[in-house]
């Protein structure tokens, strides 16, 4: 989500709190590095996941750990530990990205190329066989990700929380980690076979997006404040549809996007047979003659640019383009509503709605 | 390590402490089955790491973490939450252990399938074309690891350790974890390649196998009773040398050990090409006409059963089994040194001996 709009306090400015995890995930990075020097050990772990990290990347997740914290009615910056947590939510999902993109065998991510297509560009350089070269870029790529996960974790447990306020926060960061790979699970073992179950595919968007993406860092944060069980329960409200309806975003912007807005190819998911809810809609809306052609490309791994034509021509003629824009729309109000019902602190529930509102309206 | 050995007391008898760490991870599981349940979120991924880690393995980690605890006096047997962190630390490894076998494309571990193959041959059954079926079984078996990685860090957190305790063992958690990922980077990165360089073999077996398998498990286990770094360095002593003696017992059976008795193939490793310190001492010995050969067979992707005769009777006509099997004395005594000095309880020198003979002596 590109947030651009102020809240109205300095302290939950989201340039403001980007910076902020920005610069604790460069310290970080920079003692690893010193470390690694001090070991002899290789650089390029570190280094690839410090290019990776320093790309880009929209920091949603640790705004909404701050838009959390700043739940409990706080009105001064957040602390350090605070930020740090916020820190290692971006650092586990560089984790899951970089994961992801193996698994996906995507070439490009935040417009350029991806952890393990970088590698094994590398290593051809070094004169290794093609084939050698995209193996050990994929396996150096997973190794790249358990070392962002474990760091994510350092990170976590060096913020410098109280040991009763740690142990608050870590049955949520467990419950998110599970859930974010569940979605990628469900993810992948739907790839390749969209069929017409809307359902099914907003189920993937609860684990992947709703839950891991909004519910999740916002429920840390909260929980950093001493939040109850009550505005948590506010929280999911807010969260489940916004999740459904930031991921049906993403869905038309995979899809009908343009990859030089989204720093991504926009055939990948067409390619792959993604069971995007976009797709379970065309399909389901299809006539007989429709649903035949978009069967036999979708998940077509010979898909050409004009065959990926074809299928969009047919997300907007079978009308699925608009039923996903008007489900976007439902969404929105729903979890505006659970922030209508609530009484958080004004600067949240204004942070709170900018988000909803970037995360529906965005091109990137 | 086949630790087969009896202890003085019962509470460091091997045989009870796997029988308690197994009933733990098998609890843990069982609770996750019915999480995942109440959820309707597919079974695969934990019947698979369930599989997994019933189908065996010698336990190394937890025991040496409860021969750990051990080291602090206590003559009770180790309470659960010990054995809870024990348990982790074996969850921790089957993680590593996954998404090693994705890495080395191997095809099979303790005897059986390895994840990615088992779930990739359900899929062909399901009918999904066999390069699909292989690129979604690394996929899946990718996302397993990542589970059991973040189930590890789980265990660790509900062992119902004090806030202290948790406290003192997460550094060496860290340290584990970065030190078996980079262990796993140096080995990847050398692997294709043999060289004469003993040196950089030895290096890698100290990050793997040193590190990631004997000390940090044991200082966990003796944080958990409140060592402090004089023992901690004991310890260090005793498991640094151990660690070269057990990775090069490893080589020698992964190239000259009978598939039966290891339960993984023995060609694997010469047709990889790893930099192992068997390898690097018959480059180093060999004459011209004989590295000549080992550099043309060692790393070959097509390399035959008789190609891998071929380097077998190398690396025994080299000398470089003999010389392995020297440093694995040289180490092996330099360990038992290590306790001879130190004023360890007498059932943990028992149990690190014992340890020590049988990494050294074992046939798988």
């Amino acid at each position: 989500m590109s947030v651009t709009a102020t809240a109205r306090h300095t302290d939950l400015d989201p340039a403001t709190v980007r910076r902020a995890v920005e610069a604790r995930l460069t310290d970080f990075l920079r003692a690893k590095a010193d470390e690694a020097a001090d070991h002899r050990l290789p650089p390029l772990i570190h280094r690839t996941l410090g290019d990776f990290l320093t790309a880009g990347g929209k920091r949603v997740r640790p705004l909404l750990c701050v838009i959390g914290w700043h739940c409990g009615g706080h009105d001064t910056p957040p602390p350090d530990a605070v930020l740090q947590v916020a820190a290692a939510l971006e650092m586990f999902h560089a984790f899951a990205l970089i994961h992801d993109d193996v698994m996906d065998r995507s070439a490009i991510r935040r417009g350029r190329p991806t952890v393990h297509r970088t590698i094994a560009t590398a290593l051809r350089r070094q004169g290794r066989d093609p084939a050698t070269a995209d193996h050990m870029g994929n396996a150096a790529a997973i190794l790249v990700g358990d070392l962002a996960l474990t760091w994510s974790d350092e990170l976590m447990h060096t913020a410098g929380l109280t040991p009763a306020r740690l142990g608050d926060i870590l049955p949520l960061v467990h419950a998110m980690r599970s859930e974010a790979v569940y979605g990628q699970y469900l993810d992948l073992t739907a790839t390749g076979r969209p069929t017409t179950d809307v359902g099914q595919a907003l189920r993937i968007a609860d684990y992947k997006t709703a839950r891991y993406t909004i519910e999740r860092p916002l429920h840390i944060g909260a929980a950093l404040a001493g939040a109850d069980h009550r505005l948590q329960a506010v929280l999911t409200a807010y969260a489940r549809p916004l999740g459904e309806a930031f991921q049906l975003r993403d869905d038309l912007l995979g899809a009908l996007g343009t990859p030089a807005a989204t720093g991504k190819p926009h055939t990948d998911d067409l390619r792959d047979g993604k069971h995007t809810a976009l797709a379970a809609l065309a399909l389901t809306r299809a006539d007989p003659e429709q649903r035949h052609i978009l069967q036999t490309l979708l998940g077509d791994p010979g898909l050409t640019e004009d065959g990926a034509a074809r299928i969009r021509a047919l997300l907007v003629a079978t009308g699925a383009r608009d039923e996903a824009e008007a489900l976007i729309l439902t969404r929105h109000r729903q979890a505006l509503h659970a922030l209508d019902t609530a009484a958080l602190p004004p600067e949240v529930t204004t942070a709170l709605t900018s988000m909803a509102d970037a995360a529906v309206r965005r091109s990137a």
